[in-house]
């Protein structure tokens, strides 16, 4: 057996107290929470080791900033880890049932997925974000940072894993692993043995590498290649506040929008107001023909390439269509398939983009920058999915569970 | 594009028009079952020359029995259609809803997965049950099944394909790959850009491959190494009629039982009278030691690698255990996680059973020989999953459902 192996092996061990562990978990979720505070200076030392280290690599600053962890930080992930154990718990919650004919009553219980894989990039906090939720619902979890952070990783995972022994369940039900080489990370896509699921968080090459190899299935998450589809009834005030909101209020994000969608009746009207708005963050548009003619011809021509582009950045696509229909078409065939918007006064049209689009989130007169789990209102979130199996959109602890059929009889066989 | 690629395409094409398709699906669905009727003998003569070619390549008579397709199988089949029909359609189903404090409505509805992949063995059937129920849930389907039943299929498609345009939906909600070779599996395991799922049915070998191989996520069915424990609290003669059953009264199918684990209480009262009921239908049973000093030495002896078998056969394992907590960890150990069964009157005991066995089934008293989506009443279903994600046995329209977001606002923006 592997090193990676053995983690699994201790997962799956740990998983099966923890499926039946009850409100023990959060007794272990208040001790992590108690653990990071107490031990908060050991962590700022660990962290200070990658932030170090980060610099002489030459890491952005805003790379450096995701990485670091002050006390106010700290203080978050605490505060963080004490919401999710104040979360009403899924396990045992009966989704369903009946009574058969032959008197067989079958009963559909929520359970814990059971083990939990998680790659992640940079962000440290992740670390106990992540494991906080997996725990919760009842999942044993092994995580895999990126090299950048390992120190912190290393003791955050240390002081929760002394932090859940000490309300008396298994220390591995958190596991990190400490080797940060690609070697580790393919390692964990095959261990199909014990890993249930294996969720991916991080950039577009990560989630691609993982979704291409990985043999134990996978959630993929994120990637988010928004529209705001400027309906010939748009309110243009509204739509250049929401465009603004989407593109500018954080570009780096999977829910802010790369590109708008213009009805021809409406652009002429609405592009200039558009563009002044965005103008005061310096968003460079890239637009078709059309929106050359309107905007003059200082505007960047769009490729086609840039509707395929998740820009997250001060950079927006745009393109005049003919029709609704135009639209959803171009997202049916760009989009990403997460977050895609409309602005409309109209209530046929709206209710038609609501049906005709499919995204894991649909949005009339709204800015696409709410699609969050917070938000939204689960409490907490793990990622938000952009495939259609199993979970779709912001994912919850309820999306970190599985199912299971209870079937009660008093000696029935099939005939 | 390959051939493939342009059935992705094409696919993912009538998907979109499924998507919203309605009450017109059941229209199809009724045009399919009247065309199967109505060109039974296209499908006989063409079934007639897979039979043929079935006897010459040898296949054994139990798998020509599964090849053909007689007047009442093909009326089987329309039956099944119009079942289907006659489900309730999931699609538009609102989950959950809630009002956000900022004045945002936030809907989640059931939508279909979009475009679903199946890859199937020997039977021809499947191709209108799985056919009928992913488009009745608003998916496009591509099937690919094995080259012994290509001549049935491709008949059974072109009636389907011709039935589901006279109502005006697409032909191509429904195609067929006629490509046999295992190239054409391997294709559209790589079809990321087009399928939503992919679902095996067939045999272990099957779906490891496809398991292993897929970039489309997959749901895994099937395999099923299921156990019956008998507590030393159980009543023996259920105990013995319930193992009968569950071993014998088809032993080639997924939940059939293929170990017992018997109390050391009970062991010495009840192996005897279990095997005298088995001993009818010539099972073979291979003991572990103690099943020996009880049963005599005539009994096989069981190795280790017989407890991972699915042996779909005349064939049952027997282990002798110490504590419900062996039997427990025994089937923790062995077990695909299919359906799993305590033999019991001790209400503690049955309890502890339920909530520690982790399996999609977890029976009480009853044969597990009712996994399956006709007899849970889910209708009609397309295979029984042994995975976590997404769906945990028997599996109805509801699992080849998505769902999406619908967020209605009147100008919200994230601040």
């Amino acid at each position: 057996m592997t090193v990676i192996e053995q983690m699994g092996a201790k997962a799956k061990e740990a998983a099966r107290v923890l499926s039946v562990a009850g409100s023990k978990k959060d007794l272990a979720l208040n001790s992590i929470a108690d653990a990071l505070i107490e031990h908060k200076d050991e962590i700022i030392k660990a962290n200070n080791i990658d932030i170090e280290y980060g610099k002489e690599i030459g890491l952005t600053p805003s790379l450096i900033d995701r990485l670091t962890l002050g006390e106010d930080r700290i203080k978050g992930m605490a505060d963080g880890v004490r919401k999710v154990s104040s979360l009403p718990d899924p396990i045992g919650n009966v989704i369903s049932g009946n009574t058969l004919p032959n008197g067989l009553t079958v009963t559909r219980v929520k359970v814990p997925l059971g083990v939990i894989g998680i790659i992640f990039e940079a962000r440290p906090n992740v670390t106990a974000d992540a494991a906080s939720l997996c725990l919760k619902a009842g999942n044993a979890v092994i995580l895999r940072g990126g090299k950048e952070a390992i120190n912190s990783n290393k003791a955050i995972a240390k002081i929760m894993r002394d932090a859940v022994e000490k309300v008396g369940l298994p220390k591995d039900s958190i596991q990190l692993i400490e080797d940060t080489t690609r070697q580790s990370s393919t390692e964990l896509m095959q261990l199909s043995d014990y890993l249930d699921v294996l969720i991916p968080r991080g950039g577009a090459g990560l989630i691609k590498a993982v979704v291409e190899n990985s043999k134990v299935p996978v959630i993929e998450t994120g990637v988010g290649n928004c529209h705001v589809y400027v309906d010939k009834y748009a309110d243009i005030d509204m739509a250049s506040e929401i465009i603004f909101n989407a593109k500018t209020s954080r570009p780096s994000v999977c829910n802010a929008i790369e590109t708008i969608l213009v009805h021809k009746d409406i652009a002429k009207d609405a592009l200039p107001k558009i563009k002044e708005k965005l103008d005061t963050k310096n968003v460079q548009i890239r637009g078709c023909k059309t929106t050359k003619e309107i905007l003059g011809d200082d505007i960047v021509d769009a490729e086609e390439s840039d509707y395929y582009t998740e820009f997250l950045d001060y950079i927006l696509a745009c393109k005049v269509v003919d029709s609704i229909d135009e639209g959803i078409a171009h997202i049916a065939k760009y989009s990403s398939g997460h977050s895609e918007c409309i602005i409309t006064n109209d209530y046929a049209r709206a209710n038609k983009f609501k049906k005709e689009v499919d995204a894991a989130a649909v949005y009339v007169n709204a800015s696409t920058r709410f699609t969050d789990g917070g938000e939204f209102g689960l409490g907490a979130e793990i990622g938000i999915s952009t495939q259609k199996l199993h979970a779709r959109g912001p994912m919850g602890i309820n999306e970190l569970t599985s199912s299971k059929f209870i079937v009660e009889g008093n000696g029935q066989i099939r005939v």
